[in-house]
């Protein structure tokens, strides 16, 4: 998407031999924008391990250019193959929980080591790499069209301008390009229909609005920051059409976990007859579990996230600062899942599909 | 309740003639516990304005005090009447649309004006501060009461620690002692019952994380802060015995207005079988509102308080940092509105009551 009217996408290759890999460090945003380059595998691990990347899908697209960045830095005098082995595992390694970073890492390797000519590795590491990127780029995009045709909808019943109450970041930063639940604002907008983005804080991380704001804001999508408490209100007073979020795993019967808080979005929006979306490449649809409440385990993280909140100071810096008394506690439930009995439907890169195990097994020929 | 081992209140009058009236400063609350001396009318203007002192019932008697203080400074060479209507209107205007107050203030200079005797003023304005403080401490005291038999039931019911959601600052520091929502849970603290509040951070001022957990953390009550995003999972999962909120104004109907996002918590509350509770003095029910949803105004704040987020530096002050992108706009409404439907009960001074029309009325004997 669009940034300083510029096109981009949050992870690229630039120049001929070797290319140059580029990320933009997102620990600085709304703030800074920086881009990284990726010059060794050490770069590589340090983007993955120290959230200078995040999402799904980027993480996993970081590991198979990676691949790449390890192929091209191979010092002359050793086992070329056991090298890359090794170099591959440290990358694995910079999340080990990260299932996409496995799978795009693997994925990248095997096809760089069923190159006879050590010579082409570099070129089958890249061409892997950019047809990883271009999958995740294209599902994104195809999940954008045919959430764009439910805003549409809206947008055609009611008149004016649709306003889309979101939850986190499942943005383009966190996709490569156009996102999951922000595609189909991106479609929407860019198709020239009015819409109105609500973004959730989404605390404790902010990363409503710090990168969903600042996404918006860069690609002249009209939007609003609003704290998480305060989306039950707007929806009470009419003032939301439509909740619209991604998802982390969703379960073959449709229970959606998603950012803390996605659960009290869809009651309010239950209570208030508004329809509530999550948006999700099937690639996150969790084949193995049927009800998500009980059956997705939820990370608790450090509670310093919850305590201590970065922004930019007065002096221009990135600074935390304490909210609460040094000595309270604090909890950090980090995923919470909303039953598919809240969920309108599921927007996937194959379609839209109600939440339940039938329609669900049936779009991807499961049943 | 206590501080640092000490009983005491938010705002208290000592020494002999003229008494020194005494406020925390709540701005610097939970990382600095600073009394300020309330010396002229000044202060006290300035005590109300700047939000030295918050929460209806302690700003009520913060200009009950302030009466008397404009009593002690009374200058020697002037009419000590229009001296004294005047100066109790720069009190009022302090906030005008503090009901409370201008109730407050009114109340003490009626009382010291039929005093005939100038020579006792002083002291007729320091008993009526006094007796407005003593009132709103013992309506505090027995919504305590009657909250704790609630808490002591679960306790019966469920055995172990009785785990207490609830959000914002409806704490002694609002309401001079014990407060409304803290109230039941000193007094079942206080009575040996084993508790454990989750405390919401209640963004965008974080009253929850800095007034509440400090409150809480003085008083020596276990809890933890987690974000406004985290009840609903908790309550998934079976780690909320009850939610227990104050209110700013309830209707007389059982709708109940309280800081934004408590609304999301009593959708949370009902969908898991949780009972919610409203902590409130019958001086907040509005006897002319039966509808909350469409007959409660909402205030909508400055967007700043979303926008920047005052904390403790590392360098040990007081700074504010800014969140989102510099140009996204941000929406600040303060208040929301839960619905009767999703209220179990009411607490008040007089007993607690189901958040229905008839039994209100029958409460209070307005029936």
């Amino acid at each position: 998407m669009k940034v300083d009217g510029q096109w981009c996408r949050a992870i690229f290759a630039e120049g001929g031999d070797p290319a140059v890999v580029k990320i933009i460090d997102q620990r600085w945003l709304p703030h800074k924008f920086v881009w990284v380059p990726l010059d060794g595998v050490g770069d590589v691990i340090s983007a993955i391990k120290d959230m200078k990347v995040r999402g799904a899908p980027l993480i996993g697209v970081t590991g198979a250019w990676g691949v790449y960045v390890a192929v091209v830095n191979k010092p002359g005098l050793q086992d070329a193959e056991e090298y890359l082995r090794q170099e591959c595992g440290h990358i694995r390694e910079a999340r080990p929980t990260a299932v996409n970073l496995a799978w795009a890492v693997d994925r990248v390797l095997e096809k760089v080591l069923a190159e006879p000519d050590q010579g082409k590795w570099a070129e089958a590491a890249k061409a892997e790499a950019e047809r990883i990127a271009d999958w995740e780029v294209e599902n994104c995009r195809k999940i954008g069209e045919y959430g764009a045709d439910i805003i549409e909808k809206i947008h055609r019943e009611k008149g004016g301008v649709v306003n889309i109450l979101t939850h986190c970041n499942a943005g383009w930063l966190a996709c490569v390009d156009y996102g999951t639940a922000t595609a189909p604002m991106y479609a929407a907008h860019d198709r020239g229909i009015p819409i109105h983005v609500w973004v959730d804080e989404t605390r404790p991380l902010n990363q409503g609005s710090r990168l969903t704001a600042w996404e918006l804001l860069q690609h002249g999508v009209p939007h609003t920051v609003i704290v998480d408490n305060a989306g039950g209100h707007l929806m009470q007073h009419g003032q939301v059409d439509m909740v619209l979020v991604g998802s982390d795993r969703t379960t073959y019967a449709g229970d959606v976990a998603n950012k803390i808080g996605t659960y009290l979005k869809a009651l309010a929006a239950k209570d208030n007859n508004i329809p509530f979306y999550a948006a999700l490449p099937s690639s996150t649809i969790d084949w193995e579990t049927k009800d998500g409440v009980s059956g997705i385990p939820i990370e608790e993280r450090d509670p310093d996230e919850v305590r201590f909140v970065p922004g930019l100071d007065p002096r221009g810096d990135i600074t935390p600062v304490l909210i609460p008394p040094k000595d309270s506690p604090a909890g950090n439930p980090a995923f919470d899942v909303t039953p598919a009995r809240l969920v309108t439907g599921i927007i996937t890169e194959r379609g839209v599909v109600a939440p339940e195990e039938k329609a669900i097994l049936e779009l991807f020929e499961r049943g």
